[in-house]
């Protein structure tokens, strides 16, 4: 052990230290400074960055021995604290740069170490030097806190006032529409929101650190567990197997199609007969200490019989290949899709037909934040479960009978989420901290690191697209024809629900009366399948709306023009059938008309032999829920000093907070409260009714109308005959109920039909992007120099959070097009290996452009918003590469290496 | 478990709770907000004050489960940080209100909800609220904390300047002689400096948790002891018992005198054969939580033959007693004192002769902190023990052979202390840390509870004084008779040393020609005895200046005009014979006397026949040293931006910080250093030479004597013959040396002989102090009403330290004359049953007026301080009662039943 004084944020502090600690070790778990976050825990993220001695330090690769002793430290701690920002702070919550907020405290100390050094940076620098220092951030696309950066330098340098950087209450007293800073801002730029990883470090005495002990290969049968010498190691109170577990030992899908070959009961909480992918948990060894529990978890044997691993769907469908859930196809789902008239006669007629072939990959969240949480018995005895579950509800429902735990004695509760982006919508380790804590009787804490967060979470399933599309001569799309199949990973969980998006989404936007298609998901040993952002859909436009550009240029048509020409119009029907809801699709491309001429005027002017400039756009639709009869609760009541909020309007990091708070004060005006008279009680299946998952973007909608409901419902008791309110006493004095329970409900829905035909969604988001791209013709590497987004996500609630939902979307669709995978294990399973966008791989310019078209089923005409941005931006980008190149990629990503492949393939283009 | 959301200094914290936990544990050990202390744990301290709701809270007391959900908690974090300091912390600052600051953070939080609730409190008010919040302080005297309070809440009412709180560095530099901050007072203000729980909260992964097994009988022989049970507790690592002790498995006294019957070796450090005293350590249970540590505790089986307790020196002494330490008498160390001629004779015929017998208590020191520590293994496998120790090199020595370790392989380093006042010159738990480090190779961490603390620490040994004095009719002096008994508790150490002090300082003061006594030390069963605070002196100044007043009344003399017709002028010497080094009493009492004029009117004025009011007078003297050659090492390192001190004085909460500071500021005066270009490096035996104990008020003179020198050094080093100064670059490129190790020794000094003659000490301390009083005869309890106190303590090198240590003295003399005590096991366990005294215990009138006599032999002519405020201020008490009611207190404290027994006995004083 080492002495060590240090300078901590103006402090004098001595700590003992192991010399091989990493300074974020010391920082978090000893000195409990957890403002500053470590995740990545290879230097990759910057959530750990802090100053040392003036240098911009990332506190979890740098040895404590490596500090020099009276160092100056200065973590965000020391940066500002609630009612004592900083400019930094203040600009970034004015830009609404901290979403999630996990990397936040790492963007504000690397800003000031920025600012210390250059008082006046360019953009370009700005995103130099997040780059050079690792600072990810998952959410934002970097543009709001770049923002925030030239607004603190301009503040620092004296150029603008801090007065500007705060929120100005409008003088109706209105915040709908505005850009008032989430409820959770403040926290977040100060690193005093307690993310899991914090409340880990504060759990209370005797709480249990758990340790898993995982399959290290894909595929095998177990034969058997011995645990004797883990469960004599130091401080283990207990080693769990599925021994241990009182119920059935399964998660369910809960909403497995009838069609579905499986039962759904095929994940299990802790695998007994067989291991189904890599990383899969077959015991949990529960001590007193993280480092206990991890030493007994490598004593703990394992004896595997291993099986082919079939990685990819075409290895899973070879006639030779065994049955992974033993009694189930591999092949367990096929959706079909049969609109209009047989496709068939159409092909062999129509003017101009094109087919290819498609595939996306599995795209990884890349969350900043990896996963953790912990269960206890609170004090009616319920076991309560805390993780980033953006399915509180749901996930109760899923896990329950293989806890073997009555449903009303399982209380689950999400945590503040460093991002999910719809890893979360599966349960991840819900069901292990019920386990180990039905098993030990005592509160117990599970963290993943990095590595076990990438390779046993869900990701995106990859889909592999055939596509054929037929248009008229008058440049009218006359049929399509689809064949999709889905790789889902071993457990089925929505996988069905997943494999129906692709007859929701591919081809949509655009009228095709005739369509013939047939989806299937496939069981394989790779990572299961989880939602993910835009949810099937990036699979489906990569299909269609690359084949709408060969089907284009086939033509000898304008890609925006053949677009036009196509897209909903009154009388239209989706790929489903559906008349849309509204049609703002020709506006759309109206306004992106003269930006996307102008964009392929410069790309043309500035295009060289060696880097070639390209435009592409693409069009992106997504219905706001689930599909059908989707519906919500949230309970609204009446306090002292104002109105308390419950909802499950679970915190991907999308902004609930705004959400809820934005919704409900709209919904309130006639009372006159000020925001912060409306407190949010979020998240907490003890206290809040079920208001269904956050996913599909739903929220804004579902969840939003049974809160205003339930505001409604208050108003309407409060009102006097004079058309006056009664105050809170008056109520009481009344005797009138206090608390209202607002509902809602997509009545005019319907799920699909056998042939994919219904009404799944009672409002759509509409967009359209527009992708400008350098093509580095000897490196392969492409850059995006700009993205445009036409978007209509209906009246927006709070500015702020749509802009930032739409940058960040629009940047993981980046990632998605050019660097982002999880394919090799060993190789992607950490963030830089995987992909991840860095500030100068999504550029500066990104503008938007929205079309707030009143929804008639939105609460005060809103829409979703979060899916939107990632429904096609990916295709934009390989539109534009093929327009700078003539190369088409056609599996993604496109990593230089493949488009470089593609360059040797083509005529070289005329510069 | 709860879940409980707060908002915490405004931030929203969830966390997960024990119901039965108390506020304070969730905010120190869960939320790690350290700047929160807890020790009484019994809501006696107030240094757990935090602000819920508005309302100040004890949070030691306060279980978790009664603080509402979202109520809004502010803590000492809350308030103010290191360069955003709040007025109260910045007013606690200029008036030294924090001295070893562990109170200081709940002061800082009661005095912000006391200015919210009162802006404009009077002092009365003030100490009313800090009263009746049971805020405690034992450093301060209370009065730079209400000073504070005043000026912080005129600057927030806007009728001060903030700016006047600040310290002005005067023109030309010089911080000597200031009220200069000392370094660490911003820490202590904002709770960020880390006390030695808050350092045990902050170990390493891996740091193991020690409890002990103790006895709870005060004499007993072990007949076994089974830990069978207790290892298999859950967490359990080790149990550590004397068989595991690989040294001689006691600490040793080291300086124990010659004639000492002992040798020093009877402390055992986990006992073997007997149990010598209520608490001591049998065992230590080391495992991986402190819960488990001490679940597992009670699991230990030691089976005792109980044997006679003897709780009191007289019991010890009886002949039936069996010797504690068989082998060594009960008395096991006699020091005579014989000055001048034999006594006999003048007492025969002297006109004035009178004697008397005296008790003093078992004073307990009553640090608000209790006592805790922690051990390791360093870089270099030096086994490492963090603890109070204020005598670093001295503790090393004592514990090394007892734990088997070569004294080269080990290295004791001081915690920040949350107040000592001596107790901690004995090792208390060091070489149980040391102990179970080696037995375990693990980091390992021990906290004493309250309870702990006071029972199994060393405690002020009572004194048993019979003393007899005459004077010629002139009024002087001219024989005494003394005869002292002192109870020093099971353990030897210092023990011989202790009773020498009574020869040194019954009659201190006077000119006493002709003295013979004789003092012995006995072995008992309570509580061992430990220095404290003007060690011996308030024992034998109870003796001598109450026997004096009895003197002079038989003389008709007034006391004032007696002791000024005594006390030292040139030409005299003191009880051992040694001259002074100055002679202040003479003019002191002179500024006294019509102070004490007034006074005395004053209370003959105002007195009542209920409330009756008197004056009393005392001198002390202390010398600053140990006795004999005294010496000191410090090492003075010049580096690139300042110069580093090296050096061992260690601080009780006395202000080493500034004590080292000034001293070196001023001694580098000539390189015109900014006092924050000198660094400290302070007590830690692995980085600075040995500077000796801090204890006897030495360390200004001997370590400051030590830094001075090695300042001197490095001045003639950079020194250029054109009389300018070498820079650092400079003196590395004239290959000079950097490093200059200071020393000094009272080269001049002897210790005392057989019959206690000789020159201990280069310096003393002289005061003189006025004690008026109101008794009040129906309930027999004493106020102090005011302090005047008269202080030599040589030139001042901080204003604000030596105030405070006078203060603070003077404070716990008056606990001493009337509180407190440490004799019943059960009663006096904790702090309020010892009877620590709160604010309104002590009086607003504190006066102190200086003598700044120059020392010969003190660094700049300072001499010591800490010592001198506690050599009699309890005497001065004592004879005001006298003079208010005619009752003499013999026995303290002078309780109020103890005063009302005396009233029964006397007339009523005239009115």
């Amino acid at each position: 052990m080492l002495k060590r004084t240090f300078n901590i944020n103006g402090a004098l502090k001595t700590v003992i230290v192991d010399p091989e600690a990493t300074l974020g070790d010391v920082l978090r778990k000893q000195l409990m400074l957890t403002g500053t976050k470590v995740s990545c825990d290879d230097g990759h993220c910057g959530a750990c960055s802090v100053i040392v001695d003036g240098k911009l330090t990332l506190a979890c690769i740098t040895k404590v021995n490596r500090v020099p002793e009276n160092a100056k430290i200065i973590t965000i701690e020391g940066i500002g604290q609630p009612n004592n920002l900083h400019v930094i702070q203040k600009a970034m919550m004015a830009h609404g740069a901290a979403q999630c907020g996990f990397c936040t405290p790492g963007f504000v100390v690397s800003t000031k170490a920025l600012l210390e050094k250059n008082p006046k940076p360019t953009r370009e620098e700005v995103r130099a030097w997040f780059t050079q220092h690792h600072n990810a951030c998952r959410c934002t696309g970097y543009k709001p806190i770049v923002d925030a950066v030239m607004d603190a330098a301009a503040v620092l340098r004296g150029e603008k006032k801090v007065e500007d950087l705060e929120f100005k209450m409008p003088a109706d007293g209105r915040i709908w529409g505005s850009k008032y800073p989430r409820p959770t801002a403040e926290q977040k730029v100060t690193g005093t929101l307690d993310y899991g990883q914090d409340l880990g470090l504060k759990m209370p005495p005797g709480t249990l650190h758990l340790a898993l002990v995982q399959a290290k290969v894909s595929h095998a049968n177990i034969l058997s567990i011995d645990t004797s010498e883990a469960e004599k190691m130091p401080g283990v109170f207990k080693v769990v197997t599925h021994k241990d577990v009182l119920g059935k030992n399964r998660i369910t899908g809960l909403i497995t199609f009838p069609t579905n070959k499986g039962d759904g009961w095929d994940r299990p909480i802790l695998c007994d007969t067989k291991v189904f992918q890599y990383g899969d948990a077959i015991a949990i060894v529960c001590a007193d200490t993280p480092e206990q529990a991890k030493a007994a978890a490598e004593k703990v044997r394992v004896e595997l019989e291993i099986l082919p691993a079939y990685m990819s769907a075409p290895a899973a469908m070879a006639p030779d290949a065994i049955e992974i859930h033993p009694g189930t196809p591999n092949v367990y789902f096929e959706q079909k899709i049969a609109k209009g008239k047989d496709t068939a006669p159409i092909m062999e007629t129509a003017p101009y037909v094109v087919e290819d072939s498609f595939y996306l990959q599995r795209q990884p969240h890349l969350t900043i934040e990896g996963d953790m949480g912990f269960a206890y018995y609170d004090e009616n005895e319920c076991l309560t479960i805390h993780t980033k579950s953006i399915g509180l509800y749901l996930h109760l429902y899923m896990i329950a009978p293989g806890l073997g735990v009555e449903p009303n004695k399982l209380r689950l509760v999400q945590n503040p989420a460093g991002g999910t982006f719809g890893y979360k919508f599966c349960p991840t380790m819900e069901a292990l901290l019920g386990v180990a804590c039905i098993a030990t009787k005592r509160p117990v804490y599970l963290e993943y690191d990095y590595e076990q967060y990438m390779t046993y979470t869900g990701k995106r399933s990859p889909f592999f697209v055939d596509l054929k599309m037929a248009a008229d001569k008058n440049g009218k799309i006359v049929a399509m024809e689809s064949d999709w199949t889905v790789d889902h990973g071993p457990y089925s969980e929505f996988g069905d629900l997943l494999t129906l998006r692709g007859a929701q989404y591919i081809g949509a936007g655009y009228n095709i009366p005739n369509i013939r298609g047939m989806g299937r998901t496939v069981c394989t040993n790779h990572a299961w399948g989880a939602p993910f952002r835009a949810y099937g859909s990036p699979q489906a436009f990569l299909a269609s709306e690359s084949l709408v550009d060969e089907l284009a240029e086939k033509m000898g048509i304008d890609p925006l023009e053949f677009r036009y020409n196509n897209v909903y119009r009154p009388g239209d029907t989706t790929p489903t059938g559906q008349a849309p809801e509204v049609y703002s699709l020709p506006e759309m491309l109206d306004a992106l008309r003269p930006l996307y001429k102008q964009a392929k005027e410069k790309a043309a002017r500035e295009s060289t032999a060696e880097n070639r400039k390209g435009v592409g756009i693409a069009i992106g639709i997504y219905g706001s829920g689930l599909d059908g009869v989707d519906g919500a609760e949230a309970k609204i009541v009446l306090g002292k000093d104002g109105v308390t909020v419950y909802a499950t309007w679970q915190d991907h990091g999308q902004g609930a907070d705004a959400g809820v708070l934005g919704t409900a004060h709209e919904s309130l005006r006639p009372l006159g409260l000020r925001p912060d008279q409306i407190y949010l009680a979020l998240n907490d299946t003890g206290t809040a009714p079920n208001g269904g998952p956050s996913g599909g973007s739903r929220s804004q909608v579902v969840i939003g109308n049974a809160i205003k409901n339930g505001c409604d419902q208050l108003i309407a008791a409060m009102r006097k005959p004079n058309g006056s309110f009664r105050t809170y006493d008056e109520m009481v004095a009344a005797k009138l109920p206090l608390e209202y329970v607002g509902k809602w409900a997509a009545s005019e829905n319907s799920n699909c039909d056998a042939n994919g035909q219904g009404n799944p969604f009672a409002v759509y988001m509409y967009g359209a992007f527009l992708a400008e791209v350098t093509v580095n013709t000897k490196t392969g590497k492409t850059t995006v120099d700009g993205m445009t987004i036409m978007a209509d996500a209906g009246v927006i609630n709070n500015k702020l959070v749509v802009d930032g939902q739409i940058y960040g979307g629009v940047a993981q669709g980046i990632g998605l097009a050019l660097s982002e995978d999880f394919e090799d294990i060993e190789k992607h399973n950490n963030m830089r290996g995987a992909g991840i966008p860095y500030a100068r791989d999504i550029p500066d310019k990104m503008d938007i452009y929205y079309f707030q078209t009143p929804r008639p089923s939105g609460p005060f005409g809103a829409a979703g918003v979060g899916e939107l941005p990632l429904t096609s931006p990916h295709v934009a980008v390989i539109n534009a590469i093929y327009h700078a190149t003539g190369v088409r990629i056609r599996h993604l990503p496109a990593r230089p290496e493949k488009v470089l492949d593609g360059l040797k393939e083509v005529e070289p283009m005329p510069v």
